[in-house]
């Protein structure tokens, strides 16, 4: 699978933009590769590709262990396919250690979409640094797009800050939440809910049904008390069943309503700017902090005035002014080259 | 009041360790002066005065303007100056362009505390960049810890991300609604009910009290939605009549029991550690960006990568790569000394 050897990158892009699978299963694994001349030529074959991207609908989707959200995953994917939609399910998860083992789990997970011709499904990039992770997984949505996929689903377990990250990268923010109302509706971390730009009551179906339905108007007054996220579609609480199916054409409908009240609007358009602008600021502040941790002197010193800080023996404004001014002034020539 | 001449500083630090408040007044004009020299003599004077801090119980409050701020810090600070605490009150408004007439108009809102010895009230520094006015109202905690203020209030408006800022640099965070439910309760921003350790809904007398108690209620349910903040006391909801002076003793028995929770399991030393990284962080990254854009070349290259980003054709991270390994070969030297 890895031929990451001269000259192969170059022949990926015809085949990505021809919407070739394997091919961009191939790009993908260079993004995550971390030798350099990986990096250079993942690099390059992104910035050639970035004409053709930012044509999906870019969606995340969190919801805690067992709520059922590979379920939910394949059943709309499988009705997307149907409608001749491509789809391609991307994941972030800064936990996972990624093994061929995880990769069988996951597309096990979605038996029928991972045979599915127009369904694509990649695991996690491996990484124990959520920033790292994000950045492949933001440029696993580009690729996708460049090969044709024309919605992107971006799936997180929920691990650290990874919803925000998720939520930086799409455009519409799905929660999928457990029926069963009063303490297991506690499960959902502080700050998830007003992402959400859709709540998802799962596996409304059978015994659960009324506890479903009470869910759900539990999740509509909860979602009334907060003011909406600017320049996004009013926030929507439905209720799903995967065994069912039911309601899986009114979530997608919902969804497609709410992309295109973000494009006639133009604040798909700011969204994504705005996205792009934190991301390059974050971009920059994590080369910085690199530079700034591979210089063995100013590593040291580094964590001296941190601990210190923490300590509230010295002052963050004054360690970091120290910092920044060697940094510059030794310039730490040499690590960027 | 401006005496931030030659030698001023030092015989500030006496005094404020004495708790005068007009050398703690003077102490803050000194931090909040852009002048070079008195920047300097400002961070020599926080330096030594660092050790003497830290032992106050840091409170952020926030809530929509009308709610009743001004009110229920009145009748908190007095109650408070009764049991012989010393209180300061600050504030984070980042769209304050301060004057003498604002400063009158938060003392006027005041008016009672205003008077009172064991009180100190202090207006939003001006500034139109929430990371500045952030370090400024920062560092005043800081001096009136040491002017030993055993109680320090930082209040916001709300405007742009204050309220994270302002949890940022406070133990415990406080969010004011209005009793009213309904349409009335959907003011809050989003993000903010997830910082609140305690809700209080306001106004809760006469006519009112009825809806208080719904919104009461209501928000009970909502903050029951959400999983507790990590190392934080479990959230409470309480309502509160400024009017009839009710509850105002329970808000404060609330505050200290759930502070001596945060003393006690060694959380508080963790919460204000991690602040405090972070905030080392945030002046890093400042400090950097200052740099950045201080130089003309560097900062239209700047500019003109951001556009390309936003526009989607450039890649964040090549982008910033070839920006820092510029700062870094340049040196950008001086901009610092």
């Amino acid at each position: 699978m890895r031929e990451t050897q001269s000259g192969g990158s170059a022949r990926l892009e015809p085949d990505i933009l021809r919407g070739n699978r394997r091919a961009l299963a191939r790009a993908i694994t260079l993004i995550e590769s971390t030798r350099p001349r990986d990096e250079r030529e993942a690099e390059a074959l992104l910035t050639r590709l970035l004409p053709k991207t930012g044509t999906s609908i870019r969606i995340g989707i969190t919801g805690p262990p067992g709520v059922g959200k590979s379920t939910f995953i394949e059943a709309l994917g499988t009705r997307l396919s149907a409608e001749n939609h491509r789809i391609a399910v991307l994941a972030v998860d800064p936990s996972s250690r990624r093994s061929g083992g995880s990769i069988l789990g996951d597309k096990t997970r979605m038996e029928k979409l991972a045979r599915d011709r127009n369904a694509f499904i990649r695991p996690s990039p491996a990484g124990s640094e959520l920033g790292g992770v994000a950045r492949r997984s933001r440029e696993c949505v580009l690729l996708a797009e460049a090969a044709g996929f024309d919605v992107v689903l971006v799936e997180t377990v929920g691990v650290g800050q990874s919803e925000s990250a998720v939520a930086e990268m799409t455009d519409l923010f799905v929660v999928l939440v457990a029926a069963g109302g009063g303490d297991e509706l506690q499960g959902i971390k502080r700050g998830v809910m007003e992402l959400a730009d859709l709540v998802l009551v799962t596996k409304a179906d059978g015994d659960l049904l009324p506890a479903a339905r009470r869910a759900e108007a539990d999740y509509s007054a909860a979602m009334h008390l907060m003011r909406p996220k600017s320049g996004a579609p009013p926030p929507s609480v439905l209720r799903t069943s995967a065994l069912t199916g039911e309601h899986v054409d009114e979530v997608w409908l919902r969804l497609k309503d709410m992309h295109a009240w973000l494009k006639k609007t133009g604040n798909l358009r700011t969204l994504r700017g705005a996205q792009s602008r934190r991301w390059f600021r974050k971009e920059i502040e994590a080369a910085v902090t690199g530079s700034l941790l591979s210089d063995a002197m100013l590593s040291r010193k580094f964590g001296t005035w941190e601990s210190q800080v923490a300590e509230g023996r010295a002052l963050p404004h004054a360690a970091a002014r120290d910092l920044v001014r060697e940094l510059l002034a030794e310039g730490v020539k040499g690590t960027y080259d």
